[in-house]
């Protein structure tokens, strides 16, 4: 049986998210499901596409992602189901399903045209329940609706570059539950301009000149752990899925402060990279004091 | 296997909901538990009314509801099995259920008599769980209890209406996590004092002349988007449970504010309807500037 | 099927826990995931482990419990699983464990040392979800990790008493969802320093000379309701995991307060206990009277 995950800005005292649940079991009552969130801020469709992006593709093949965020149907906001990576997606044409198609190709988009069939006022249960179930047992998307090529975009998915390449213009996407920061910048891309050049990052007045490939690697071990002071200093990592995050080491918010708060960071501030010109490789002592300055990062 | 759902006020930090599915496993290891909400406010019996009302109904029949709000035995405080419209709810007799059954006959009523076999001091884990796996298996309500006639009521459940008919008074039962406004009057019921006469809803100080059938119905999309500005604009609407709601157009309580806040409304406040003169059907020109100030509402 | 827990700070609104429960359905099609908290504050690992103490037993033998907490891979941070009660629970060696096996002795302890055949950037899924679905096929403990015999300590599990037994000095551990506050004492270990003495609790400044049973104890149900002030009154009970804690009936952070709101207290704050010199028994009114002082508390 098909594994069918929501993911919404119902909150999690409401009846929404249950009631969505009851009418799901109710058409299928071997169904799997799976909450990936229920905490998106009210109507905030970047957030949601950040949180199902990095989501999904845990699950398995031919597992249906239902998709609540600005749902209702309007003369602007039709609804859509999309199949990719052989994942199902059930969702309004807002934007939300715009990160996700820009890394990997969808293999069918359509058009749900069921709703003369449907009365409602709760579409996500009423529509996109329907629709999820169906996929579940073996329908195909073109008898829910009809085939469209493309999808409404959402501005600011991907990071801006100037034409000598020496300059990466990001933005802030998302801040998650450790307060970290998250960009709009990924690894595979960071690379692919960085070609090997040094760098620094620029997120208000905070510089960085390093990247972590861990949180725990700004820590110096030989130290004995008394007289360390490693937690709340700010680093920078690529993120376990590939973004650019700033972070604060074992933040708390209500202890240490995060990233956001004390570096005041939020959605949609700019981060950017300026990479040095191609480095002429320093030679002898000089070249071990430059690596120690930039361990200090 | 019959499915069994929770509705709590434990949170979402602590161990008690956790602790409750562990030992429904325990007994069923082929349970299906669905959470309603853990986040009903300590001890708020008419917040937790609203959300199993609205949430029942969307799950198969026979499904067992276990509410665990202040459900701790004392002498004015005691354990209850419902059977109605074939689902069953196991709770404390603390008025929760009054405002399901104010709407439907209960079948069968029974105060559990079980206590003599179990030695609690965590009532939801010790007493429910037992009761709502005896139903499970197949078990009769008069085993686990004697039937009783009536329960306790909690007060406000339903509007009141004057002699004349002219005025309905309710109140506001819940405030969602869009910080939409809920009132205790229900589709059906304003429709039966209505009868097509114009209204005007007041609440505080806000009148409004229009109930809508859909959020986006305040929208005009004749006029292109980036001219509108309908983001935040209050409206009433009856919701997908069918209560008369104030809510504000894509409402955000960390950006545009919502109908809760920026209103001042909260549970308790009255939220009255006047009914207008039978209507003289206005003619002609008139008639039409009419329906378009009805409109600008 | 093996029922898997996760424990986590990974709060309610970022992908991490669902991501984590993709990758378990992708590895077990059949796995019972069941959430025990997601809400432990970041990094605190003496919340965690007295959230999973209280949660675990609950479940059936068998049971894997994942505790995500802190739980990067570095030198000091090793990964470990444990058997113990014939559960099973795959963690950090960060203390989080040491709580319950100060109870109850482990069956076996290894240290995981599969990690050379796993690239990751996000233990719980890639490490402890490979373990914890290696033990559900029935996969011992051996083949993940190599056998050691003791585990990072916590401080402040256990509460101190002096030579004379005369003081029991705890200290808060927990505030719950209620905002009740709860100690590291628990009624066994009360019991045996207490055999029979009368006592004071002191917690800040407040005094208290009886433990109850339950938190309705407090209430006299001879007197008419409506003439009863009971909501708010502050108690000591033992609650239902055996810890002493000191509570407000009916509390509500959001209209009479907690215990934690009200009396100021918060993890880490001392609460003591002493214990009067052995009763001279008293005798006839004199005896009764005290009976009624003991109970004013």
């Amino acid at each position: 049986m098909a594994i069918i995950t929501l993911t919404t800005d119902f909150g999690h005292k409401d009846h929404f998210a249950a009631a969505t649940k009851g009418a799901i079991y109710s058409e299928l009552p071997d169904a799997k499901i799976v909450d990936i969130s229920h905490a998106v801020s009210p109507f905030n469709i970047p957030e949601a596409a950040y949180i199902i992006q990095n989501a999904f593709s845990s699950f398995p093949k031919g597992t249906i992602h239902i998709i609540g965020i600005d749902s209702e149907l309007n003369p602007e906001n039709k609804h859509i189901a999309i199949k990719l990576d052989d994942h199902y997606f059930v969702c309004a044409n807002n934007g939300i399903m715009s990160m996700i198609c820009s890394e990997i190709a969808p293999q069918k988009i359509v058009e749900i045209n069921i709703h003369d069939r449907i009365q409602s006022s709760f579409p996500v249960l009423d529509v996109f329940v329907k629709v999820a179930c169906h996929i579940a047992r073996g329908g195909t998307l073109e008898v829910i609706g009809k085939a469209i090529d493309t999808i409404k975009p959402i501005k600011n998915i991907v990071p801006y570059v100037n034409d000598n390449k020496t300059q990466i213009i990001g933005s802030v996407i998302y801040v998650d539950n450790y307060g970290n920061v998250i960009t709009n910048i990924k690894k595979g891309f960071f690379e692919t301009i960085q070609k090997g050049r040094s760098f620094e990052i620029l997120a208000r007045n905070y510089r960085f000149k390093k990247i972590y490939d861990k949180y725990s690697d700004i820590v110096n071990f030989d130290i004995p752990e008394n007289k360390r002071h490693d937690e709340g200093r700010k680093l920078v990592v690529f993120n376990s899925g590939g973004f650019l995050e700033i972070a604060l080491y074992k933040s708390n918010n209500s202890t240490v402060g995060s990233a956001s708060t004390l570096l005041g960071l939020k959605p949609m501030d700019a981060v950017s990279i300026s990479f040095m010109p191609d480095p002429v490789v320093p030679q002898g002592i000089e070249a071990i004091q430059n690596i120690k300055k930039a361990a200090d990062y």
